[in-house]
């Protein structure tokens, strides 16, 4: 590990784990860049932290031409990827031209870190979260759903930490106001015969440190200093000491002096209930679901009949202020989650428990159709964890801009329970008729993005091809979430026999399953254009349809085509949907 | 009409109305009061703006003993209602008894206007939902679904209208601190013999008028002002002049000099993007889904295939910053909307187009066990519209605590698409192959809560009866959108080969529904269990299952049970169920 992801890692554990557990699971430290650079792979994304430091909320329509505003940077970094696998660029084209998803308040010069899904992308959402639901709520005996409100009693908050710890370091360029995080820009003393000449900085990328040297090297000649230069000892800015802060340049301006002492920013969004607005009235909008259920405990535990162990699953959106939201749907402001919080006796083995966890989180990513080789595990290190944690593991997805986090698994002890028994004076304790013992729950945490599993899915479906000598663009979605199931086509559209013969079957297939129907062009091109938004199966109705009542059916991944009844087109499609 | 109902409105349609569309369709002022009153109705629950006029958000835990806090003025209120029909308390108590609904951040004394759905309510939340979309999106060729960020560009609300008049009319009592709102604070000059002896005043009630009429009689005394008490002549606050408003009592002291003029309120709630706090980064949580679709209706066109006239439709969370939420879930602060806005052109027959809607609005409330004598229509006065408006129709649901607004069908014309066309520079114009013709379209909107329908939903189906000589609450929720669809029990929990085959049949009905497994008490208790929460049907595998393989099916409604056979109650739940 290179010395100032040593030094990033350090200031992590000291200014954000304690009891900051809420780097997990959406901005987990881990030595994502060291990953990257050992195995080569450039990643240039990061970048997008430089082509809008200022990080203006709503960028005037006049900076960001055309419609992909807020999306150049880091989507025309990923055209560097390798031919092989799918470009963000080429995921984003296809999302927006098939209308699945739009940057938000487009025609405004749209909101940074906000998101719209359109007629596709929020049935493929739907699909997901529906499958997630079924699988984790309804079809388990130890687990029970629960939607709580997005603004909470802001105790809350203060009970969780997230009020005190839930912060992101900040530096302010006073000259050219522009703004940065502390802990993403980088800096080193220059030394050439062990005196200090002066300081370099740069931002976070994964070519900082050959920038910062070439720097180094520029200012020695431009000092015309004779000597030796010392190889530089970098280390970010949340590590500068109060005397070298004077002394460290500008990223913006590249002179010393403009820059502030790195302060807490709090990445929860603020607002006020009711008419009053004073500190008495001040709210958030939920940075995780998580609280929601430890906060709902309670009324659970009193008004159902569950046993321990067993879980509180909830959907639902949650808001973080990211100084610099990046990577698409990735990293946003606006955000779903899909949180578990799986409560678990104190003397059971929670490793055990833990394992059936990420066990059962890459089996159900397999069967929405994240194939398991593009899943990796990380473990964070134990020193690390807050002191209350008892261990997390992340199962990481090779996304085209990095191996990145995608499920969180974290054993958190009995932390959030005793702390909101402590904030509310409630009792948190429950009585287990099979050990007759009272305790307070462990809990076990399996924590989810909507949006990441979405764009997960994209980049495992997403290909390019070539067939009979054309591009032929598919999404390879599971059936279970893509968002058409069967497209109805009659072979020709001057035929009412046939057109009516294929409006029966459309609209018997529509009572159940979300399919399209399509009657124009060649029966070649609406194929490729379901291919393209992942529908699994398409139904041609011919001629022969009239004379035996067989369809052709045609499968998208194989592109191969068959005569079928629709007895069996209707069990081909139970069994591969669900 | 009581004068001030008259007064009333006319300080609605000044106030409110140009554009302020948003009235609809959370807020609509209708003659709620006087409808109720002609009917002799008592309803007190709008006493809670009497019990909370400070309208704290997060009311102290003292002031809250117990955890229904933030619930019992408006909930205790409607004991008076007549026994025949359900009162609100006994739905409040159910919802928290059998874990549908809690108030939100109980344990740290509750915020007020937020509400947490348990599992049961999580469930019948998400059954409702799916019903609509399976019914307004799937099942429809001519509509496609959208998924909207919460937060946009605030250009948007500029555009929309909301941030100049989405307001109510606030005054303070600069003595006691309290908050009324303008238009719910009535008050009358007391005049004997033609003189005007002072005033007097008092938020709105169904007991306003007599309680105003006390108090004037009561000044009439203490000044011994001898002669003819005239008709008081009752106007809002709204009304009041400059001169007149030093002259008004407080309602909370009873004092006059104390009240501050009107002043206007906007109910978005706002929040900041980025580590700025200033003009420039303000956004607003949506106070409606609308909106989303309207800025999203270019990006729909272009990547979609869609043909006018055509709707887009969205399902999601808004906010409003209501001064007195109240009724339960009727009026909270954090909601959820299920909008569609259906593009018609210019020239099409928007009156056929409205009429359409309202009445597969009404169907629609009927397939999910919603009566249709519960509802009646509500047609908004052609006076009281917005310049742009052509018409409004509101489905109106008899609530324990009055016939209230459920779904409104709003006639836009093409005010909104045009809004945004001049704020954006974005043209809204689309090209209509069929008549050759360029325009930017017409609306209908259908707007509804899923909190308001889930409250319908639960007013309809809820009943006390007396069965056997014991009371019997059942919920009669339709099978559609009950939270769990069939419960599985084994006769007695001691013999393993029937637990097994109640087992099988559990684990094979729960693939597919959400199915509840009870092994405890009597069989009796376990379907009153299950009445309660709805369950529509209950199968028992008893010992003539072991020889012949049928069950008993226990119906909720009817309380008949038969033999049945694995086959039938498949075929029986996928009817009922879908």
């Amino acid at each position: 590990m290179p010395e100032y992801y040593f030094h990033r890692f350090l200031e992590f554990s000291i200014l954000r784990n304690l009891p900051r557990r809420k780097l997990e699971p959406f901005d987990t430290p881990k030595p994502i860049r060291s990953v990257k650079m050992t195995q080569g792979r450039p990643d240039r994304s990061d970048q997008s932290d430089r082509t809008d430091p200022t990080d203006h909320p709503f960028p005037a329509a006049s900076l960001t031409p055309g419609v992909d505003s807020g999306l150049d940077g880091p989507l025309m970094a990923s055209q560097s990827a390798s031919a092989s696998s799918p470009t963000m660029e080429s995921i984003v084209a296809l999302c927006r031209r098939r209308g699945f998803i739009f940057q938000s308040s487009e025609i405004y010069g749209g909101a940074n870190g906000f998101f719209d899904y359109g007629p596709l992308g929020a049935e493929l959402r739907r699909n997901i979260k529906e499958a997630w639901w079924k699988d984790f709520v309804q079809r388990r005996d130890d687990i029970v759903g629960l939607d709580s409100s997005i603004i909470h009693h802001p105790k809350t908050w203060e009970a969780s930490g997230h009020v005190d710890n839930f912060t992101d370091p900040l530096v302010d360029c006073k000259v050219s106001k522009q703004r940065f995080r502390a802990d993403q820009l980088f800096f080193a003393p220059v030394v050439v015969n062990g005196e200090t000449i002066g300081y370099v900085s740069g931002l976070e990328s994964d070519r900082t440190e050959s920038e910062l040297q070439a720097a180094a090297e520029k200012l020695k000649r431009k000092k015309a200093v004779q000597g030796e230069l010392e190889p530089l000892r970098v280390r970010d800015f949340t590590a500068a000491t109060p005397d070298e802060i004077p002394l460290v340049p500008s990223p913006a301006t590249g002179e010393p002096g403009s820059l502030t002492p790195p302060r807490s920013f709090n990445m929860m969004f603020e607002t006020h209930i009711g008419a009053l607005r004073d500190a008495s009235s001040v709210a958030y909008l939920r940075p995780e679901t998580a609280q929601g259920i430890f906060i709902n405990f309670r009324n659970v535990v009193d008004s159902g009949r569950v046993k321990i162990p067993f879980g509180i699953a909830q959907i639902g959106k949650a808001f973080r202020n990211e100084i610099n939201p990046r990577n698409f749907i990735f990293r946003s402001r606006e955000f779903e989650q899909m949180e578990i919080e799986y409560f678990i006796a104190p003397d059971d083995d929670w490793q055990a428990r833990h394992r059936e966890w990420i066990d059962s989180g890459v089996e159900w990513l397999e069967s929405i159709g994240i194939p398991r080789q593009a899943i990796s595990e990380y473990e964070h290190p134990r020193e690390k964890l807050s002191h209350y944690s008892k261990g997390t593991v992340d199962l990481m997805f090779a996304f085209p801009f990095g191996v990145q986090e995608l499920w969180g698994f974290a054993a958190r002890g009995d932390y959030d329970l005793t702390q909101h028994q402590k904030f509310s004076g409630k009792p948190m304790e429950i009585f287990d008729e099979a050990s007759k013992s009272k305790f307070i729950p462990h809990v076990i945490e399996p924590s989810v993005g909507v949006d990441r599993i979405l764009l997960a899915a994209l980049c495992s479906a997403y290909a390019e091809e070539e067939v009979e000598g054309e591009k032929r663009t598919v999404l390879r979605l599971s059936p279970r979430i893509a968002p058409v199931k069967v497209a109805v086509f009659p072979l020709v559209k001057n035929k009412p026999e046939l057109v009516a013969a294929a409006d029966t079957l459309y609209r018997t297939l529509q009572r159940k399953y979300a399919a399209f129907w399509d009657t124009s062009g060649a029966i070649g091109r609406r194929y490729r254009r379901m291919d393209e938004i992942g529908t699994p199966f398409c139904v041609t109705v011919d001629f022969q349809t009239l004379e035996d009542g067989t369809f052709t059916l045609r499968e998208r991944d194989s592109m191969e085509q068959k005569r079928i009844r629709d007895e069996e087109l209707f069990r081909l499609l139970e069994e591969a949907v669900d």
